[in-house]
């Protein structure tokens, strides 16, 4: 099978222009087939707050009201992903930026409201349209998804970004070796959250249980290595955690967290 | 050859939310493979109000500085291109949104400032991907463009939709048999520009320099007409001018104003 990376990058490097230049440029020497996952970033936040929009934000998740949604359709789907995109054309690598109503390629429901949370045109995701994402790999094109979903109703929805990049490889999973990557501002997965060197270089599913018990994995990683087990539960050969600027270490082994089945 | 029709829509069905519901249903029945370019609109004008940007028009086209690239980035390749695209996947129609950056579709310059006038970061194009335009269509998939353009040099520019719509069919009638439709607020070209119903039906080059020399053709018609004259040259097979609205009388014949060769 083909070797598939799929990296998903959030605000730290989407909002600090040189990182994200020095990002772009070690994507675009990947030689294998690729697809880039973004984020948000704080220029949404700053854009809602320039038009005098509120704002709120629980557990990281934004609560996407009509005027919210317009905005991140704006600076995710429009700005953000198209600069990258640019960016990325005169690096050699052949970006096209899509997000998941392009196409059909991400179908998602919105999040129902429940008596404590109404987050909103936040999207669930359905399905993921794998035959058009390999069509597009095999024209030598490499996707990058913006995270905004719909609903083939015609409603957008802001979707969260590191689960849209698990789905995306989990549903890539049976046509390709597929190596999954989250890259964020910590050096991997830390055994001590304040040393940036105690990076815990490979979980199994037995040491993470240990880790959880000890509360040596604090609150804000369980999600993501919950989303990285799940992910190999499904198909995915491998999930890397670590820095975007490390992304060429990460990919060969020497940084980051390696998170296997056993 | 197979048939394919570019369509070109302009702000007048943009800001309409109605209008431009009617219209997309009307273009996701065309059964005939299909290309949609859309342009700006209000919305842009009023974000950069919003945003205390000045915005300058000369002769129709924006002066697009830095902030004002922004902008029409945010509002042409995301919220407006995204909604399209949303819209029509819910009326069946396999859209895809793209900017010309995307897969390199089309490929710009930027203007060349002249002493009188520096229209900042917008394009002239130079090249259009044709292969990845045919890629599309054999996947069923109805591209859908945002009149953003690159340098490949990772610089976004802003570009006339009209010109782009142009330039695509051009560029596809070597492999197609093009109808390039233009949208505009009329019935189609007026022999009197006060009244809806003296549409002239066909016109030839003979027929346009007689237009012309009897100053019956308005200013604003002869930059459109240039351009259809053009395309006609460059193998395009017909070219319709006319409304949003009676899109489905414009394609079988019965309303608007058809430029032919001869």
């Amino acid at each position: 099978m083909d070797k598939l990376v799929v990296i998903k990058i959030g605000g730290n490097i989407i909002d600090d222009e040189k990182k994200l230049s020095s990002f772009l440029h070690h994507f675009s020497s990947i030689s294998e087939k690729k697809i880039l996952v973004h984020g948000g970033g704080k220029l949404a936040t700053q854009l809602a707050e320039q038009l005098h929009i509120p704002q709120q934000i629980i557990e990281g998740r934004r609560i996407t009201d009509a005027d919210s949604l317009k905005v991140v359709t704006m600076v995710y789907a429009g700005f953000i992903n198209k600069n990258i995109v640019a960016q990325l054309q005169s690096q050699g690598c052949n970006a096209i930026g899509l997000s998941g109503a392009d196409g059909n390629l991400i179908q998602a429901h919105k999040r129902l409201a429940t008596n404590k949370i109404d987050y909103g045109f936040a999207g669930d995701i359905d399905a993921v349209n794998s035959k058009l994402f390999e069509t597009f790999l095999n024209s030598d094109l490499s996707p990058v998804i913006a995270p905004i979903t719909h609903d083939i109703n015609g409603q957008l929805l802001n979707t969260n970004a590191d689960t849209i990049a698990q789905e995306i490889a989990k549903s890539m999973s049976s046509d390709y070796d597929v190596i999954l990557i989250y890259c964020f501002e910590k050096n991997g997965v830390l055994s001590d959250p304040e040393n940036e060197n105690s990076v815990i270089s490979q979980i199994t599913p037995e040491y993470y249980e240990a880790l959880k018990k000890g509360n040596t994995v604090f609150a804000g990683m369980i999600p993501k290595l919950d989303n990285a087990f799940a992910a190999l539960k499904n198909g995915v050969h491998k999930v890397i955690i670590g820095k975007a600027e490390d992304m060429v270490d990460l990919l060969n082994g020497e940084k980051g967290t390696r998170i296997i089945n056993e």
